[in-house]
């Protein structure tokens, strides 16, 4: 038997299906899944606070697998998965729709000042001329990290005739490399962050790379809060040298009701909405974990293993 | 020689680049256009009201040629055109990328609830819900009106992974025509209007059509706000039947304050920004305009001529 230690919220779309061989042990609350945890080989928690997991997956000892529905997995305590030899696998991908749809969306409510049509409405104000009047036609996109979510953010802005280039760590044709990116920022009208958080990642947009940024262009973050320095961002948009920003993850989160990036007004907060902003993101994680807990018990690789010497 | 009218504003645009032969007569207002109106032979007012428009053209007895920059034409005296057997161009097209732009933002605003991240961030409030979680993946989308603009939503939608279906006059294999799509409306998630406003579309949009709508569906209106039955649209948003709207246009343009459409918490109002939401618009014109003097100069058919019988 394989001993599976499962969040009872997903228990309604899970049962009846685990292959034949799995013991699910569902938990209600902490103290039901600290009980449970000594016994996991198997385990997806998911839907609980990060300190949780971690004195959850400390008490796992016999743990082989640990399935995350988030893309990011830098909350989890990946030092101690490494260290005992634990396959961890993530969510990346069943995010990548909604998040792509969302920048996508962030670009034009950008480019035609969408939200003063907002507020104008709010006032029953008929304006007379576009607040914004920018297209995605002929723009210059930099998308830096090029997993599912960038490859697909790619994929849907070339329709609209944007002429994007990817950054990579391993660059294909027509990418630019990480050491390559840097010196190419003033080239583009809007850069995307994407990348996964990582060591390496954090802190990789500061004063330089604002500096280098195309005066009036724009940044999207649907990476993390920490991929750039919050207080660089808001020097670059005090000075008037960057465009626009559009956030979907700050430092910290949620960020603070006296924060100033809340009232500058070309700052977009989108509080981390993004990859939820979807219907179908526990029955996507459903299928993704039964499809690997299949492989699992035939013995064949996961997929969407993540590489714990990378952290993604 | 060819005599030309033309408003000075695109004289910075068109001088120096006139085919040989044509002389053009600049006008900088109202009197100086009445006063070179009887020598038109061609004439590109544009950025003047509707009722200037038709006295001016009232006094061109030698006009071979009336060129327009919008898509629309509703707005000329199309009969005293037609009973001369003037030429009329419009500009099909110009608008398509920034209204097609400006239609996936309004499906995408609406799916993800946008406007109430817009409204939490003006009270520095941190959402921890998304506002709307529908996605363009799947989503069944009806396009009515397949000409260049419908025909560039469409294709823009598929990218996102929308199933898209075209209404037309003229349908193509898959596409619905005009006396099918009516029976239809209640597969669709999404029904935009992009119609050329002409008698035949007046009104085709009412009480019957709402009420054959698939219950919380949403309508987005790009044609002319006289398309649609309006009375029977604030009914069937009251009613609680239709889901949401996304006007751009609207009866009559500008809304007056106090009108109920301007509060309806699922209907956004985008103020007939969409065309000119573009810094192209008159470089585009221009072109447009400069390549079909060349036509007219050789004796050559004139391209995105209005079919004056039906409107556009």
């Amino acid at each position: 038997m394989t001993v599976a230690v499962l969040n009872a919220l997903s228990r309604p779309l899970l049962e009846g299906k685990l292959p034949e061989g799995v013991e699910p042990l569902w938990f209600s609350d902490t103290d039901e899944l600290m009980a449970l945890a000594p016994r996991a080989q198997v385990a997806w928690l998911d839907m609980i606070k990060p300190p949780v997991a971690a004195e959850a997956i400390s008490l796992m000892e016999g743990l082989k697998w640990y399935n995350a529905m988030s893309s990011g997995v830098d909350w989890l305590p990946l030092p101690i998965l490494r260290a005992r030899g634990v396959a961890l696998t993530n969510g990346a991908g069943i995010h990548a729709q909604t998040v792509s749809e969302y920048a996508v969306m962030g670009m034009l409510t950008m480019a035609k000042g969408w939200r003063e049509v907002v507020r104008a409405q709010d006032r029953h104000e008929w304006l007379m001329e576009p607040p914004g009047k920018r297209e995605l036609l002929d723009a210059e996109v930099l998308v830096i990290g090029a997993g599912e979510i960038g490859s697909r953010i790619a994929e849907m802005l070339r329709v609209f005739g944007a002429k994007v280039t990817s950054a990579r760590r391993r660059p294909g044709p027509g990418d630019l490399g990480q050491n390559e990116w840097q010196g190419a920022l003033g080239r583009f009208d809007w850069v995307i962050l994407i990348v996964p958080s990582t060591p390496e990642t954090t802190g990789m947009f500061g004063a330089d790379q604002f500096a280098a940024m195309k005066p009036g262009a724009s940044l999207l973050n649907f990476a993390r809060g920490t991929v750039l320095d919050q207080d660089a961002l808001l020097a670059a948009i005090d000075s008037g040298h960057l465009g626009g920003a559009f956030l979907d993850v700050t430092t910290p989160e949620p960020l603070p009701s006296d924060h100033p990036l809340w009232s500058r007004q070309n700052v977009h907060i989108s509080m981390h909405l993004s990859g939820r902003a979807q219907d179908a993101l526990l029955a996507r994680g459903t299928a993704r974990f039964l499809g690997n807990l299949e492989r699992y018990c035939r013995g064949e690789a996961l997929e969407h293993q993540v590489d714990l010497s990378q952290g993604y």
